[in-house]
């Protein structure tokens, strides 16, 4: 790498000019790197549900123009003053929720939920100066959740990216940023099902498919996905999910057919749709006396969960998990080490490649529902 | 004692013979325990609110005649075929839900809501013949969650009585088993506040006070009692409770409250109020990353419990708890034990002593929310 620390960097980025109209490959300059900031090169990044929510920016407030994009992989290029648990050539996985390592939450062992790092979707400048580092002939174009890597060069606050192992492959753990994460973590770290046990994942798109992957890891013998879409169950196929279930297939409300299917109920579930009444199934399909179940899933903002509170009397646990409870920096480099160890497959969730100059596709698949991660690479 | 085993015993008791009247001291028989059953000498019962919600029976299934009480201790009289683990002489609790120590349930380290003797407010008859052991001139008497305590004998499956050190004192002792346990085991076992965190608990009658002083044992440095009723404020004070709020003086909804109150929420809460408002304010008041709370009070048939999914996906946690989650005959001692070690104070929570004569009064105390336990001595 040329030096190129304490200079503006001329690159290309895809932004988003307008809600919803295709991303337009621009030369962006990219300032260098302030107080506590990171410059990154991004080598290869992916598409998830959350840059396509905030893109369609249908009744969120809408920030534009703007550069998407906070799954991915890079490579350290120049440090900004004050950071010193990076340097330049450090391999790195962008965090749309960071860890200042100093808040309350960050000190509790429970909460990942930084203070002053935890995601802020409306944002789209960053803390020091309340600027954006990314300009087109000095017209400022803003950031998403912190991370913007759908550009070559990216600038992020040190507390919104975790080192990992540098022999880590890049192309795969990129996805590690954030559904897989989210998933598996849901389970490993929330759900926390025992050897043996039963769990019902809810919705099998990337996230589901990695809590379902979760479930494989901890000893689950028993995997029953639900989705109400069926295509997905030839996919799911590869993540050790031993049965599946399509509420369209069934009259009885779905939490009903779970609990006979396992003769009470399963031990764990984990709902990964977003839709409030997979939520409601998901909690009531576990077993009186033990049964836990975990959201993950985003709900729309005007859903109400709603059970009887009898449903808890029975001793059932109902929790929420974010980012799969995972601290950012310091948890997210042990999943990087679990696919290292074979424990943990990614390729699996790699079903569709673009080039850079090709990102609108990775949109066209996850619009139709195609595949669950599009790879993209910027060097192409 | 002389040597009744075989025999029926001719004793007081008190029946109820219709809904909502006047308990009637009454001559009745007991019939010998038959196969797992134990005949029971009480000798200190308590008057708790699920014994005057069955006699009131306003919605429920009406079973008239009854005899009702749950909160007791007795010595064992004799016992049926089969029974083993108990024998005349022992000192016992009688337990309103029992444990079989066989079934899924039992043999899960989690669950303390037995298969086959978990509560049942419905049936009047003995498990083994489905028939009763209480009789006037041959008409049958039903009982009452299997425990009938309010009569100088009862018959009790060998699974509803826990067998406790005989040191301890009955007269105080008695009301561990319902009340107090659930109130000190929802915080202890399930809540499970740790030293210095701050709990909030909602409903002061005997069971958010026992929930109050399972919150003071575990070392929480802040302890919010809420109630409607600011007479209860006065007798809490005893109870290790740090600051009291009550709704009335509020106009925000409690939970903003308790909040603003804390900066940012208790680190745990416990609802021992049976109102699903305070269940949803308990779960609201929760601090995000960490907060567990805990449901215990006995919801109304068609309440509703209803809060915006984001709430858990904050990292809040939501439980039910059933009998404080104390396994009914293996873990009921150790709160015994507790009283003995001085660590749990019990004589606090006894407001009012009437003679089984008078048991009608205990009633009169409940209904006019006077106190929180009444004891009842059998011999006089
Ligand atoms: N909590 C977090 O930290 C976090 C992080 C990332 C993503 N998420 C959320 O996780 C959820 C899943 O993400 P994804 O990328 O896998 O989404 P996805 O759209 O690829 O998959 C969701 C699946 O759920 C299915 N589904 C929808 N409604 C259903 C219902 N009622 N019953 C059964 N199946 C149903 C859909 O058919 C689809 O296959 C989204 O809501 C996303 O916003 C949460
Ligand atoms: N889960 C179990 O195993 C179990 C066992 C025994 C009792 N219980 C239940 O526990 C609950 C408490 O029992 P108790 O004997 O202490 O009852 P209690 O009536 O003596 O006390 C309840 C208190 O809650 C207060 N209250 C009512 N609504 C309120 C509200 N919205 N906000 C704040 N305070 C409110 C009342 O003023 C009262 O002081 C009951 O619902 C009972 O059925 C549960
Ligand atoms: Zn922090
Ligand atoms: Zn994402
Ligand atoms: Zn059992
Ligand atoms: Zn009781």
């Amino acid at each position: 790498m040329a030096n190129t620390a304490g200079q503006i960097i001329r690159c290309r980025a895809a932004v988003a000019w307008e809600a919803g109209k295709p991303l337009v490959i621009e030369e962006v300059e990219v300032a260098p790197p302030q107080k506590m900031e990171v410059r990154v090169k991004i080598l290869f990044t992916s598409l998830c549900h959350t840059d396509v929510y905030f893109w369609e920016a249908k009744g969120q407030t809408p920030v534009f123009p703007r550069i998407f994009g906070h799954e991915a992989g890079g490579i350290v290029e120049s440090v900004g003053e004050g950071v010193t648990e990076l340097a330049p050539g450090d391999h790195v996985l962008p965090l749309f929720t960071g860890e200042c390592k100093e808040c309350v939450h960050c000190k509790s062992e429970e909460s990942n939920l930084c203070e002053s790092l935890r995601i802020n979707t409306d944002r789209g400048v960053m803390l020091n100066d309340g600027k954006t580092r990314f300009s087109i002939n000095g017209k400022p174009i803003f950031h998403f959740v912190g991370t913007s890597t759908f550009s070559e060069y990216t600038v992020i606050h040190v507390g919104c990216l975790a080192k990992i192992n540098p022999l880590a492959p890049l192309d795969k753990v990129c996805v590690v940023s954030c559904g897989i994460s989210t998933g598996l973590g849901s389970t490993l770290n929330v759900a926390k099902p025992t050897k043996g046990s039963s769990v019902a994942i809810f919705g099998l798109g990337a996230v589901g498919l990695a809590a379902a992957e979760g479930a494989r890891i901890a000893g689950a013998s028993r995997i029953i996905g639900i989705d109400l879409n069926s295509k997905r169950f030839e996919e799911a196929k590869k993540f050790g999910i031993t049965e599946f279930v399509n509420p369209k297939d069934h009259k009885k409300p779905i939490q009903e057919v779970i609990v006979e299917l396992t003769g009470g109920g399963v031990d764990r579930s984990v709902e990964c749709t977003g839709n409030v009444d997979a939520m409601i199934s998901a909690f009531e399909c576990v077993h009186d006396g033990w049964g836990v179940a975990v959201i993950v899933g985003i709900p729309h903002k005007e859903a109400v969960f709603k059970t009887h509170p009898m449903n808890f009397l029975h001793e059932r646990t109902l929790k929420g998990a974010f980012f799969g409870n995972y601290k950012p920096r310091t948890g997210i480099p042990s999943v990087v080490e679990m696919y290292m160890n074979k424990e943990l497959g990614l390729d699996k969730f790699i079903t569709h490649q673009v080039p850079f100059s090709e990102i609108n596709k990775a949109f066209d698949y996850m619009l139709k529902g195609e595949g669950l991660r599009c790879l993209i690479r910027m060097d192409e």
